[in-house]
């Protein structure tokens, strides 16, 4: 018995070991990815690409070391398994999951995958320029190609794309997304077509023109201390494309990029990557420097960001607490406007062809269309020749335009091209998280209108640290879901929640 | 012989891997390095320090396998060395010499050594600010006992002492540095007690004040584009000490630090750095990617620092040049100053306690103090507890000054406390082999000065670039020197420098 208890104890330190050595090459990654992106010099780039691959590999081979398997067969065995406590098992049952993924894959295959992703990725940046579909096709083709002899060394779970899902959204199905979207798209695209009709649209006229970077910058970073960021703990920067990395769980950085000639751009990219900056920097110190101490999803990491970016951001008593305090950084600008009409303006819903300029009602029809695509594609078979009518029928029929080019169209994301299938669904995941988190969270504070009001957010961010991001990994996006509202997934409260906003907006 | 070809090119293929991965830890550590130094959040760094320990480690281990010991061997064979072209042959002297002095030393102790040295380090820090030399002597003494196991491993190569001098300038010895700095003293110890006695000294009061930080980091940058820093292939930073480190040829970064009372404070620095980053900057790209890719050694390194800071960045004609740039962000402050009394003050000479804000010439003074030091320790067995004393008399003898206390004496530096024995001496000798250069580049460039005095520094750049840059580690120190001037080294050019310099400033 106690020999059994010394050769348990002793697996399981070297399994910790072996996750944490695993979490330090993956630290050294995203700091060097970190500065490869924040002002990086041009002629460093192509040699510290290398550092990046070598790290990489390490931490796989590490990851996938047949020193792992026997001692994830050792700490499986039933009496490993009641001698350890909470957070050990749960390590050993995620690292299970991603070590059965990762060994499956030779290691050659995955390695000329990793080549033609990258080809891909550039041929898409070169074709979308030249608005050149026919040059990106063949590596589309390859791409799921090769995507599609994963989903079979994996083994397909349900239809073959859930084996996609799953890779984003641990236990999330095709089943479960279908009755969930089509829902939705059943509900928004009326209301989206009742808002064009209105007349009473938000004046946007005052928008026009050009704010100082500076002074955005100070909003900004004031507006981060607002919510709660913790700058011992992490730092702000600038980068093309907006992003938050985790080094550890006393460094968790955000960057933004400012617009000139948008005075919330920036604001809003900042409040979003802090709302993903927020879950990471409130994850229970019990779970530090192990492979737990991270979001537990890209659903629910997503939820995080668009709660704070959409139902707290774009909120009226967001705005009747704060637009004094960006008025006042513009007085020239915004001295003749007042908060309601403010409101208004950073809430105007327009069907529109690019993802990521979408309003918040729009944006859930983009990631539909994305969705039924890639289901097409995995699941009926449809060829990379295929999208482009495909994706133009559907931004007809359920956005009502019709893309003028595959650059705008088929073309607009990178995430293709990338091998990256099954993502989107989690950004209109995180949406409907929001929304069901935002609806438990009034129920148990019933003055949550009130306290964003007055800018007292601590409290609607300690509900959140304790049902969401304090349990990293420990629990499933379903766990948390059905933990935080006592509810399973349900798609009527980003339903109701848009409805009521834009009738009121628009006075359906 | 086709066979024995083969085998060689496998080997030479293998080692040069092996090595190019050993450069990929060493770029990871020096980006993480970088981060954690200009900005990372305090509640990250423990985390970090993981990090870069494992980077560490695993270079390390890299550097000394038991394969990396076979493919030297198999490559220094007769039949090998005849096949390898100049830069293999090179590379593999110069892993040879480190892979000797690597495994010389059993991974148990030097684990202990580091575990103690930073420890000492803290200890060291501590102690400085409690001005207490007892709390931290008991430290001190260990790490001269584990610095006295390792020469005990290494072997002493002619006296203890010139065993760590090789770690840091190879092939220099204690004979050869005896007989420099007992002359270098002998002229400067007399020069620095004339001018100490000269009536006509610069004048300094118009420097007090405050000079606007944002304008002092335009003309840093500013002097940078003058010096051909390459931006492209670099960026420049804040932190509290300023350090200049390269990621990869194409990556080489500097930092500086503005302190507002102190107009050429930053300047000065940034200058420095540059000198050691224009190095770096312009090794051959043959050379790239490899462990040749660097500075040959720490003097050499310091020579190029040196060379920019002072005898370009101290000198009149440079002031004629750029003073009335500097006036000109300056004219509150400066528009009643001409060129030449700011040349003056800035070239003024007085004894001081402390070495890293001493000038030009006593400069030198503290470094020999430290080299004698240093000998007795290691050569005469002086104890930790002898040091005070031994200090303090020492800079009576050579500075005329008695510190008033060990925070200001013994303890102002922090290299003893990590165990960087054989380290201060490059400094001076950077400071001999700047002036050195300096010569022999005047006979190449006659109309060096008239250049200076144009701003037309890519001259003297190229020169430095063809004479020592491109080379790397291909070349020794002595072979950079021999090579560049035509002579071994000889301290007589520095003193004819700075004879000349204050001789004219001091009218002495």
């Amino acid at each position: 018995m106690a020999e059994a208890a010394t050769a348990i104890e002793k697996a399981l330190n070297e399994f910790r070991e072996l996750d944490r050595k695993i979490i330090r090459y993956q630290e050294a990654a995203a700091v060097v990815g970190w500065d490869l992106r924040t002002g990086a010099p041009r002629k460093g780039q192509a040699g510290r690409s290398e550092v990046l691959g070598m790290l990489g590999a390490e931490a796989f081979q590490l990851a996938t070391s047949p020193r792992m398997g026997e001692l994830l067969e050792q700490l499986e065995e039933k009496e490993a398994q009641e001698a350890l406590g909470e957070i050990d098992r749960k390590l050993v049952s995620v690292t299970r999951r991603s070590y059965d993924r990762s060994v499956k894959i030779p290691p050659k295959l995955y390695e000329e995958y990793v080549v033609l992703a990258s080809q891909s990725e550039s041929a898409w940046e070169q074709a979308r320029k030249d608005n050149d579909f026919p040059a990106f096709q063949g590596y589309l083709e390859r791409v799921i190609g090769y995507t599609n002899q994963f989903i079979d060394l994996w083994g397909a779970k349900g239809t073959r794309y859930d084996t996609l899902l799953d890779d984003y959204e641990p236990d999330m199905t095709v089943l479960e997304l279908d009755e969930i979207f089509t829902s939705l798209r059943g509900q928004l695209v009326p209301l989206a077509a009742a808002i064009a009709a209105s007349p009473n649209r938000p004046d946007r006229a005052f928008l026009e023109g050009l704010f100082d970077k500076e002074k955005q910058k100070e909003f900004s970073r004031y507006m981060l201390g607002q919510l709660g960021y913790d700058f011992e703990g992490g730092r702000i920067d600038e980068s093309a494309h907006p992003f938050q990395t985790t080094f550890n769980l006393g460094d968790v950085r955000i960057t933004t990029r400012y617009l000139p000639e948008d005075v919330t751009s920036a604001l809003f990219g900042t409040i979003h990557e802090a709302g993903h900056a927020l879950y990471e920097q409130n994850i229970a110190p019990a779970l530090a420097g192990t492979s737990l101490c991270r979001g537990t999803s890209m659903g629910i990491h997503e939820s995080q960001s668009r709660f704070w970016e959409n139902i707290i951001g774009r909120s009226r008593p967001f705005w009747q607490r704060y637009f004094p305090d960006l008025q006042s950084r513009f007085p020239e600008r915004l001295g003749a406007v007042d908060a309601e009409a403010f409101y208004r303006s950073q809430n105007a819903v327009q069907p529109s062809l690019i993802r990521i300029e979408a309003d918040e009602l729009t944006y859930n029809l983009h990631i539909i269309i994305r969705y039924e695509i890639e289901k097409l594609i995995f699941n009926e078979g449809a060829k990379a020749a295929d999208l482009p009518a495909i994706w133009n029928d559907k931004y007809r029929e359920y956005l009502g335009i019709t893309p003028p080019s595959d650059a705008d169209g088929v073309m607009q994301d990178v995430h293709w091209s990338a091998g990256l299938f099954g993502y989107f669904p989690s950004y209109s995941l995180g949406n409907i998280y929001s929304a069901q988190l935002a609806d438990a969270m009034a129920r148990d504070l019933p003055d949550m209108e009130a306290l964003v009001a007055k800018g007292e957010l601590a409290p609607i961010r300690g509900w959140l640290t304790e049902q969401v991001h304090r349990h990293g990994r420990l629990r499933t996006p379903k766990e948390i879901i059905l933990g935080a509202t006592g509810q399973p997934l349900d798609s009527s409260h980003l339903v109701k929640y848009l409805k009521d906003k834009y009738t009121d907006i628009y006075t359906l």
